[in-house]
């Protein structure tokens, strides 16, 4: 017997036929003699529907009474799945934010969860009731609803998961799981039996787009596997766990190549080469909100000058060109240029962290196809390199099968 | 400076249009002065999409999941009409019923409102927030959403308006006041400036559906005044009060015709005459549930034997005669007939306590037409009249007329 949380997302739960479907999982996990807590969104196109009722009162609305009107999609849901739980013999009932209660800072409409109290919920589920939960809410120190935010539902799936005390937390959604890259660009890309969370945070961080970044790093923190699974068809998931089991040890040293499109890259030139010059053009840019991503600095010997490349999101080019203009005196450099086709590819892996040819044969395997790097950082467990946007597809197929990534063909699966 | 709670049903809330009219009537009120808290339906259409959603799921769904969803619908006004009074300037905020709360009973679904602790919202309309609260919903003994029941708004802002010590409950409904009787039966019918609470209950219990009879009666037990007024145009409504001020003394003995076409009626004839007859009939037929209106006993003298007729909502004539024929012999009765086709004509006006020739002169008034009375009831301010249901409009036509009630007619309005 485990204790488990299920957390179903918007289009899970859009309609009534795809409710009973979730109540069907539900009570699947229930006779298996599970103890079971679900947390749910609200129904595809309920939240987006309240949003837009509040734009159009006034655009600059009071996130406190924003979070009083979206957090009802998810309290609608909760009851409706109770309500089909019921009707297929499992006890349940529906718990609000407010009622558990999950409380939350006071930042309306992006809250932060400061702590959950699960005795209750515990007490009910040992006694055979479902808690059937909304995802996204919570309660704020003066007694309002607050919001974490879209996507929070995930957030919310983990931090009960880990006040209950839960033995795993079952995210559904409508992909199936984490796969070795996107399928999009790499057809024989290959879902993941197991994922570390570090790799999750780096494949996420860099693209995959699975579940919520926040979700991971707590789901880490509160040393909590997480499983992602699809809503809609019986197949295995992907787990996400802290270490990779016995079985999984002989999995790729890679877990997969992420591809990033969303990067941009700006060149100083002619920089004096002094102490302190890269902190100059880094805080400013840091300082007006904008992840600064890859750096470089590279100074030509004898000159007493360097050139100075970073890469900042696509959507933050012109701001970070704005901020550096401004600053022209001050760093003293010659040129400035800017390239918004770049895009990221990394592998990620456990196995870079102690087999450092990784980097070298990823180097190598880009060379042979002519692929020039443009800039290159590594870090525990991924490494990355920034390229060409038009060659980035290359790039990610050409590493995904020289890592060995590749899903054996139809035919071959059936001959092994 | 008055304290006044208004209160604002589904249609004039339907959509942002609409809810930004709501705003202006209330910023109207704050503008001159008043402590202003606002009680809102769901927008129209909402209750009855959630409604549908939990029987698409279970016909018997469970009560206590019922509230939690229906109840989102009026969270999402009291949210949305915050956001539109911010807009023009007035501060308000949100209120469900169980932040502030509003304490009922156990009985989802239909839920008697407890308590209400007013002193919160009374502290900060003194500092000039409008309060913005959920009607139709309370918090239960066990901490869930409780709702009240269809048109369960009204009484919450009634309730509402008690616990705050307002001067006034005033209700914006789709209906422009109170009128001597339904327009569409006498085109002349008029719109009464003020009518005791007395009337308006008679008035409400036998057909006219401007508020909900429950919110009336406890406005009257708790002596606060009543306002009804159009929600979309400016003119003056109808107030219920406890006493008709100076000024209106002058009004018509008679305050309205009402009209009930909801009635059969059923008569035994050939029961014995003897004690506890009339409790043996009616007792089974009230213990199921049926309430059991106007009752004629009359003895033939010098038979022993009496015919009992009494009338029952017209949805219940099939039950009622069952339970009858059940006990046939039991109560021994010779005879069973009953009529669908009756109908009830009240006079009702707080004249009628002081002036018993109103009875007499309203039987004469029918007698000259030929309308034949099947039976009569009187109450301190109300004559009701069992009568053949293709009179009923003949019959209110010429009681309007007879007790002066018709409106001056457009060119004699202009020359009075």
């Amino acid at each position: 017997m485990s204790r488990i949380v299920m957390k179903f997302g918007g289009t899970s739960v859009a309609d009534l036929d795809r409710i009973r479907n979730v109540a069907a999982r539900v009570k699947r996990e229930v006779e298996a003699g599970n103890e079971v807590a679900v947390v749910v969104s609200a129904m595809a196109g309920v939240t987006n529907q309240l949003v837009a009722w509040c734009q159009g009162l006034s655009p600059l609305h009071d996130a406190r009474e924003y979070d009083a009107v979206v957090a009802t999609g998810e309290q609608v849901t909760t009851g409706l799945l109770s309500i089909a739980l019921q009707e297929t013999g499992v006890e349940a009932r529906s718990w609000q934010g407010w009622q558990i209660p999950i409380r939350t800072d006071n930042a309306h409409g992006k809250a932060r969860i400061a702590g959950i109290e699960g005795a209750e919920l515990i007490r009910r589920m040992q006694a055979g009731q479902v808690a059937v939960v909304s995802g996204f809410q919570g309660i704020g120190p003066d007694g309002r609803v607050t919001t974490l935010g879209r996507g929070g539902s995930d957030t919310s799936a983990v931090a009960l998961a880990a006040a209950l005390h839960a033995d795993r937390c079952d995210i559904y959604t409508d992909v199936d799981g984490v796969y070795t890259t996107d399928p999009r660009i790499v057809p024989q890309a290959r879902k993941l039996t197991q994922v570390t969370f570090e790799e999750m945070l780096e494949l996420a961080g860099v693209g995959a787009k699975v579940l919520q970044v926040r979700s991971v790093g707590l789901a880490m923190r509160e040393n909590l596997p997480l499983r992602v699974l699809s809503a809609f068809e019986d197949k295995p998931g992907t787990d996400i766990v802290a270490e990779l089991s016995g079985d999984q040890m002989e999995r790729n040293l890679i877990a997969g190549i992420a591809a990033d499109r969303n990067e941009a890259r700006i060149t100083l030139t002619g920089v004096p080469d002094k102490p302190g010059t890269v902190a100059q053009v880094i805080s400013p840019i840091a300082e007006a909100g904008i992840q600064v991503d890859m750096i470089v600095h590279a100074a030509t010997p004898d000159t007493g000058v360097s050139d100075l490349t970073f890469t900042v999101p696509r959507a933050s080019l012109a701001q970070s060109m704005a901020v550096i203009e401004q600053r022209k005196g001050e760093i003293g450099y010659e040129g400035l240029v800017h390239d918004d086709s770049v895009a990221k590819v990394s592998i990620v892996g456990v196995g870079i962290r102690s087999n450092p040819q990784l980097a070298a044969q990823m180097f190598e395997v880009l060379a042979e196809r002519q692929i020039n790097l443009l800039a290159v950082s590594t870090s525990e467990i991924k490494v990355s390199a920034l390229i060409a946007e038009q060659e980035l597809d290359l790039a990610v197929r050409v590493l995904h099968t020289a890592f060995g990534l590749d899903a054996a063909k139809e035919s071959e699966g059936a001959a092994a």
